[in-house]
């Protein structure tokens, strides 16, 4: 029996799920690969034994050096998290000769077009499932299930702790700032939130799917991001009431002129498959011009998900090794050398509808003004509604428009800002009404 | 540059659409797999030229051993369909070393624990993403995403044309046969349908995804099969008024006891992912002891989804070819040595909720006799309903069980038959309220 010496770098919770795994689903992982699956060491800074896994003979150490530059370790898994040390780290064990799986979205969308070329010149696997939605296996039938397809457009729901408090907010009613605070209490979201509720881990997922989807190297900076922070309420109420969810989704649409990468919040007609995707799961819609859309729902994010992931790569790498192959698949799908970089369509260029909240005082000719402004920009209304009345507060003024370019939205909102009448800066939410 | 040269067995539906993808995809194909896919020759037994599709240099034959035997092919793909002559061409194909290939169900399910080793031992890939969900890559993703997992159940929506008819049923309230006579009309269903809606199709698909899932060779004969004939409009009223859909699922469970393999038509919450599964599209659910429920959703059928799937086969030999390795995953994921026969368990030891239709006699007393014997088989009821009044046909009498086992329900249902009362032999319908 051949076997495969793995070192973990990382013993948190995605760490912790991988070492479980290993220890406990070694024979059947055995039956599948032809391969033994020897977990040898677990490296982390703090080596505290993490519960109450009995780990036999496996090394706990606190010297990382001790699984990326060690002779007994054939595979490296890295569960750390973030651009340093994770990146040296990996860097060394391309260098040496050993292959990598790893969970790291940030670090690959920051720094894959580095990495890739370094795995492929040392003749070794870079493996990243576990980098995009957890337990959903969309990188492999991206690179592979859907290798016959120009795929033209990819969007999905990649942030689960976004999803879970869009989702609260609307169940319950409640504020962005009261949802996020007992998500937190909850451990649904981190202390500090703003890689997710920004839109910033969604955009290291989307920029990788676009890549495999497109044949590029990921380029972060292309990515235009919107977190959810400034939905309220109020959006969430009214986009309920005309026949909508708010979802973050990652887009990635790509035609003869370019491609378009967004992180936004959304509006999706209710009735999407999309939509009744709620609470902490991830789902990627991508549509091909053989296969049509096809849809990938599962858990995003968690101990389990993400190590069923990890280990799948682990088990790609093994039965690699077993028939004597390695580089089988290309990183971004494309061979290296066929991967091009792609223009990126300038936001102004975007054509969409769009739904627009105003904060107006409530008194006569408002609604003349404001539409006039519209009117002049070329931009027609599908539905406006104003609800409440006050002599004193700003009320909401909702309006959703038919499609136009987001230059005309842009320069119509900026002056309609001018107007007294208006009392808060106008918000805009970008509608996808042909999701499915 | 390698190449790759590939040979086409039937040009039906399924063979234009490969043929049109290899033909109009090569540059992309190129790009993702450093192999040049070659479509050398078509062989059909009747060669006419499909439509306006340009072959250029491409060969078409009615001499299929000019494919299966033919020195200047590499790979054989099979899209002929049926057990016979299919099962000797592919088998004459792999004794000659050729990879292959199939989108064929029928021969997989019937034939595939014959097939496979004589692949294995000719170092010959054998490859049928194809053959299962169409566009959705559930063989790959169940083969090697879903690797590490324990995976003790799956269920799904296999057959389009059964989800089809059942979902046009519902949306028209028409009768199973005037909806299939359109569905004929239309081509959604063949003109001998039974393969289709005696669930014949869906349990070869079935028994290929529990093969994969459990690690065993497929054994058709292990499979419990129920199709849509005996769904009445009736049904499919009650059911959407109680809160559920009827749909034809496919069901995999494993346990320490054995296998439930069954395909049948079954009540599901109305709420649930399940149930929005609509029209044509398929969709498939895993569940594995990490990865949690995934979710697979496409189209199930038609020249270019299937084609979609037949060439990620071909780009995965191609792939392999590149770097040189045979037989990396094997067809039913574990090792051949490393495959096991599963007990079956026996029908009658099923346990769940049944949906009961009775037509009784409109008369004083029949509640009371039906109830006893349901009393005296331990069957306890959730629901039951009685609409409509006649002093001389039948009336419907509709009933929801708690759980309980397919004994008690079969042994009560032959004594309520019997009772004078009753005008038409029981039907009942499983209920599966867990599904997501």
């Amino acid at each position: 029996m051949q076997e495969l010496r793995v070192g973990v770098l990382g013993f948190g919770v995605v760490g912790r799920g991988v070492v479980e795994l290993l220890l406990t689903q070694g024979a059947l992982l055995q039956q599948r690969t032809g391969v033994r699956l020897r977990l040898v060491r677990i490296a982390t800074r703090t080596p505290s034994r993490n519960g109450d896994l009995a780990l036999g003979e496996v090394e706990l150490t606190d010297d990382l050096q001790r699984v990326v530059a060690a002779e007994d370790i054939d595979v490296v898994v890295e569960v750390i998290g973030g651009l340093e040390p994770a990146r040296s780290l990996l860097e060394q064990a391309l260098r040496s000769g050993k292959h990598v799986v790893t969970a790291n979205k940030a670090l690959l969308a920051m720094h894959g077009a580095d990495l890739v070329p370094l795995a492929v010149a040392n003749r070794c696997e870079l493996m990243f499932e576990a980098a995009v939605a957890g337990a959903i296996p969309i990188i492999k039938v991206l690179r592979e299930s859907l290798a016959a397809n120009r795929i033209d457009q990819l969007y999905g729901i990649l942030n689960g702790t976004c999803n879970y408090i869009l989702t609260e907010m609307r169940e319950r009613g409640s504020s962005f700032a009261d949802v996020l605070r007992d998500a937190q209490a909850k451990g649904f979201a981190e202390a500090d939130p703003s890689f997710d509720v920004d839109g910033i881990d969604a955009a290291h997922k989307l920029v990788l799917l676009a890549a495999i989807a497109f044949g590029s190297y990921p380029d972060f900076s292309q990515v235009h991001i919107e977190g959810i922070r400034h939905v309220s309420d109020v959006d969430i109420q009214w986009a309920t009431e005309m026949g909508y969810r708010i979802k973050l989704l990652g887009i990635a649409k790509q035609d003869a002129e370019g491609v378009e990468l967004r992180v936004q919040p959304t509006l999706v007609p209710v009735s999407s498959m999309v939509a009744s995707v709620e609470g902490v799961y991830n789902a990627v819609f991508v549509r091909g011009h053989a296969a049509g859309t096809t849809m990938y729902h599962g858990r995003g994010a968690g101990e389990r998900p993400t190590a069923s992931a990890v280990v799948a790569d682990l088990v790609e790498i093994a039965r690699n090794w077993r028939v004597g192959c390695v580089g089988r698949v290309a990183a971004f799908s494309c061979l290296s050398e066929n991967l091009r970089a792609f223009p990126v369509r300038a936001t102004d260029e975007w054509r969409g509808e769009y739904y627009l909240r105003l904060a107006v005082a409530d008194r006569p000719g408002v609604l003349a003004e404001v539409t006039r402004v519209l009117a002049e920009h070329q931009i027609s209304l599908d539905a406006i509604h104003q609800k409440g009345r006050s002599a004193v507060a700003a009320v909401p003024l909702i309006m959703v428009t038919h499609a136009t370019t987001e230059r005309q939205i842009r320069l119509a909102l900026r002056e309609i800002e001018g107007l007294d009448a208006v009392q808060e800066t106008p918000r805009f939410i970008r509608i996808e009404p042909s999701v499915v």
